[in-house]
């Protein structure tokens, strides 16, 4: 049974993500473990009693298995649980009901975006992101595009980065006059590629928090750095791997959104434009979901205001 | 001859637009008249000396027929005139050898225009943008999109409604479970209709100053309240009538671009961004044209920095 | 007994509003409803035990009856109810007893309002005047002028309008040689009147939230629209609407305080001084109500600061 | 003749205020001096050839004597002087024609502001304003109000703290619930009393420049210290004194608009939008003098937009 | 035992300060004391059941003396006590043990302050000095330089003030062509003087609010009166005082910072960053304590972001 | 004779800078080039006619050999030319007489940068510094800090970084509990190293630009991307490699001053500090020497008012 469906008195008999744990003691003296369990379709509080082991705080990250029923304190749903093990080798459950991941098909996308960089003109800006593919693109391929906010799942960046190529690839027909595409394109591939290097990720894979690294860096600098070695390596003329440091660095736009510097090429201000565009739209789909139609959002803290999601 | 082609000693003879015009005295007592005259390829000072009419400051706007001699003062060229007079109902030139127009097919531009209007689903909205296009419809076909920045040139307001059009076809594929291509398409054609009441033209059809009105309302305060009255008129219901109105209202994107309020839709949000995109890559091409390759452009106030032409 | 006068152990009889109500379960598993009542005097929290109707939270915004007992729960007072129902036609109790209402005698602050009304000089401002009185008078009078913040109370709207009425009066004759008295008074009467569409109330009249249209379109582009569309009927010379509608649009100064344009003559700039200093001096008269003489408020939201009561 | 009226080959004779001076040589080698010249209607340019003195630039800020005919340079008039002295003790003219002044009868204004100061109920303030009069009322009723932008004539400060009391006494009573009328008054006199020690003035009383103290300390620092110590010497409590003190210290409203601090109080709310009222109005009142009706004026930089002078 | 050394079932008796109190009724209807403890290393919460004084809110910030037993509630430690009484004259008992302290020698410190100002070289503003070390020396002393943030410890002025004087000692030799070493020695001393009256301290010396006076001044302001009037008596050249207010009032360095006016001499820009140097270290410093190496702190409010403990 | 000295009618004859030069005509149809002259103590017109070469534009920023006579023309002073050419292998003249230069030891300074290199604690981050200093040393020996605004002269970059070396040493003492010393000194030395590759620079030193790569980049990213290169070639630890580089990265202070990351950790912190202080003491250095005593300079761009030369 899925979090999303339970309801009170419901008999409850699975595995759970074990997001947070805490062992308590009772006014009565006696101890306790509250937990925070996940899955796919959200979070629910659960506490088993008279308990002090084997599944301690140090087990956060981990998947258990439970039996428990469902009751409600202060308004809100909860787990009372008989049973608590930490699941093993022999246990039979699926990952995708666990986490949540991006609503694509990963195979196909990822054959999207071998092709797209297949289709890119110039040999120089292609051997780059080949190199690049070879070297991160597994990593790539499964990982969330952000901690919270959006696209914070399994395969998010992936769905990102696929949906932007696609948006370039448009616009750089549109506007041919000023964008050169193989550049745009390589540009669009490879702007958040050190978010590999940038996040920390649980055993399933989440996003928990920034490593050192992508803290002090960023990953708009980690990943021009990155860039340069490989352009090196492979002696493209030194135009073309400054250009493509510069989209990677810009991406953001201003500087007050984490830009390292101000797009200064017609290809650069596009795609701090297309990214926008993407993180917007994937905001506003994430948001709607829980809002029924004829209603307005709470207030949604990236974009400082309420959303309406008309009928 | 056109303007941009002159050198020193050229002899002139020709049409220009009369951009501007003192009448002076020199030194020694004798009247002038100083000018400033214009082709689609530029602008060049002109005196004409000894003279005191029939052609006065005036005729600012008109069209002037000059013969004359191309020399230099202070390292830049000047015309000294010998002939000057008013163009009149006889002669032969072209409308567009005098000012610049947009470098696109009006009447296949225009098409298209008619033909995504056609493809709108939803009947409310299509109605809307059909009675809108009977009423402003040729004023937007000639209109320039702005004083100056971008678009500037005669059927510029056509080219950027097109060519914003284009891409918002595009983006309501790519992100169709959050937008509904039908609002999106209405308030993409309609967002600067409006554009018609708040400039002051010339005779030829560029635009000179904003009006009273334009100033003290703006194009996006008349441009909801022509599309309300309208939709009262046909009895739309009101959701959608708003929801037009709101992506009017909205897609300069924050009050500091002059939204009147802040995008809560998901159709408005995108709106802004294609605005933003289209004069920005325009913007983009006009002064790329300008700058060789391998060099930065002087800084563009529009963007508050200076910008690469790679090779 | 009203809310501010109760104290531990009181026993309480009458009427109150159902603010908030939820429907809750004890850890021992018994029903009961959590209840938030207000009076004109404050609010207070309420449960009564082993209940489970007829009174639900479907009931929020009724008029409820209670009998019960003032008791504390971590150093708040709370009221437990022994008697719960909806109170009925045959009920007697005021509605000025149930929810706050402005400190004006409304009668006579409404016959200022007309009387300013007909002293305008102008007949196109005052005939506009006139017919937007005849078709939103009864709201305005009735209306909060806010949802919190300011004159969040029932005829808050006229408070405020006949307020700013009297100061504009005032300083149109300071500054005569620059202000259109006709004008300025018209834009004053009239700069929030589509605060009656911009709101939702509860059945009592207070503000609940913003309606859709009121949050798509905003109360100042709402009532430049209705007083255009009346311009239009009564064929009022076009550069008098678009100033009339160019003072509601600027009305909040700054874009940034949600001005749909900045004021640009001199009866816009004056007005919205002349809000700023009601909407300023009455958060500054229910603050320091609260606030002992010689001692400083909290921080208030909507200044950023904390003010002073003095002595 | 005044400077607004002259036109080309009119003859002038009169007396000028000396604004600039250079000593000059043309290029065949022969001096002359190159002046600025004005009255209380303008300025303009005028020349002396063959003439090394006795004016010379250290003479700017003198009146002089001059004779001369109108003539025009590049679409510009100046004066080509003939004739040309310093003014000395026997020449008759009027200082009122040299420079601008407040368009008020300056010895009633003067009896306004000693009217209001009686009427001020509460004696403390009564008396720390008296004693501020007697020490700084003389120039306070001379002094021009700034250096540019508004109110710049001589008189200028009496005329602009005079209507500023006049709002204040009215506002007072419209919000007398929450604003000591006696603290109000006096805070609203003193305001700008330090702009006598901010400024460094030319012999005929206008503002040259900004004094070393009026830079390093600011007027309002200097005229809340000059108060405190006044309310010292009488012994005023010591919460009087700090209240008037954090009005002048916060009149300017927000510290990016050069408050010392942001008001606190009621009446230091008020006293900064009377101010920015009175500023604003004046602005108006100067700028639409020179913009004919159905016009907008340039861009004002004080006010950052264009305004617009309506029929 | 310290607060920080506690743990579950420790018994506990000793001597602590009272932060905060609350007489509350538990739900069966007992009396109880729900205090706030704290001591130099940390708070704790405490309860003493059926307890209805003599120890009441009324003596808040007093020492009490208590013996109880440490227990555990909702995963944080608190105090089940026994006993609890006012502490008297008759017990022994540190200061220092229940409130923070600065980490240097006080002495050594304070002898330090004395001889930087004997070295001053020049006898205007080192009168200044001594004259302001003798009226406020000793509140200087002991007061803590902040409510919180930094500093916020007995002896936290002293500390930062003598920190501070050892940069702007060593800064002055740096840029001699260009800093008075005099005036800067004198303006990095004074520049917090006036905290002694913007603060209200408790009876142990730490702060517990900001005064009336210290709200609605400031202690730039505050101090630099206090600096006019000593140099006014000690007659003083008026450009050396100006100078030295002009360093206090613009210590903060920007007007959103909280200065007064904006530093217009190259001691006053020093000295606003030697202070904001200061200050910075030391919130790194108390940070950083409590911080493991290798990781990063919360989000810090006065920085805006997180900080890292490297190895 | 040096231009600083000329006046009119002196006889000059030596070499300058050419740092501009126009061919114009004269009205009367003669060609003559009218340049810009400069040597280290200020810049000059002047104009030689009748003349086509050999010296021409395309000379700009050699030396050149002139004699003439000093004239004016409309208030300022130029040089009518009467011989002019290159000069040549053969010619005598000094680099440092015809550009500006830092008022340093030069050889003195750099023996500072080499000792306090040599007295980093750390052998990790010492390795970086030296071979930084092997492959970078000479450029950063004789260029400019800048391209204006401060140490815009030969030799500015050692000057400022040897100044804040000094004053990073001094604050590594006084902070020692928070700062590494060898971080800081490290990250110090190395901030500004890749300014160049951020600049091009005229043939005597001067900086004229931008590069390519300096504009889409910017020195910090390129300077940390060099101190990674060389931390991997050295195989030193990760930690210190990423220290180093966000010093670097973070040394603007706040992203809207350049900042590629705002410092996170103590040194980057510092660091910020220190570079602003050097360049704001040098600010003042610079501009006050054009200052009289007594007097305010005018408005200094970089610090957007204006200052003030003490007595």
């Amino acid at each position: 049974m899925y979090i999303r469906d339970m309801s009170i008195s419901d008999q409850v008999e699975g595995f759970f993500l074990l997001q947070d744990a805490y062992a308590k003691t009772t006014l009565a003296g006696k101890p306790f473990l509250s937990m925070v369990l996940s899955d796919c379709t959200g979070t629910m509080d659960a506490q088993i009693w008279d308990y002090t082991g084997p599944v301690t705080p140090k087990d956060i990250g981990a998947v258990v298995k439970i039996r428990g029923t469902v009751s409600e304190f202060k308004g809100t749903l909860q787990i009372t649980v008989d049973r608590l093990r930490l699941a093993d080798a022999g246990d039979q459950y699926s990952v995708s009901d666990l986490v949540p991941t991006a609503p694509i098909d990963v195979e196909a996308t990822w054959k999207e975006l071998q092709d797209i960089i297949d289709s890119i003109e110039d040999q120089d800006y292609r051997s780059i992101c080949q190199k690049m593919m070879n070297r991160y693109g597994e990593k790539v391929k499964s990982l969330p595009a952000a901690k919270g906010i959006h696209h914070s799942f399994l395969n998010g960046l992936l769905m990102h980065t696929a949906y932007m190529l696609q948006t370039a690839d448009f616009l750089a027909g549109m506007y041919g006059s000023v964008i050169d595409r193989s550049l745009l394109i390589a540009g669009t591939l490879l702007h958040d590629f050190a978010k590999c290097e940038e996040f920390t990720t649980s055993s399933l894979g989440l996003v928990t928090d920034y490593s050192m690294k992508g803290q002090l860096l960023g990953h708009l600098v980690m990943g021009a750095h990155e860039v340069a070695d490989i352009a090196a390596e492979l002696r493209i003329p030194e135009e073309k791997s400054v250009l493509l440091q510069h989209l990677i660095l810009s991406h953001h736009g201003e500087p007050d959104f984490g830009a390292a510097v101000r797009p200064m090429c017609a290809e650069g201000e596009l795609l701090s434009y297309i990214d926008m565009i993407d993180s917007r739209m994937e905001i506003y789909r994430e948001t709607l979901e829980e809002v029924p139609a004829g209603e307005f959002s709470k207030r949604i803290f990236a974009l400082e205001r309420r959303i309406y999601h008309h009928n």
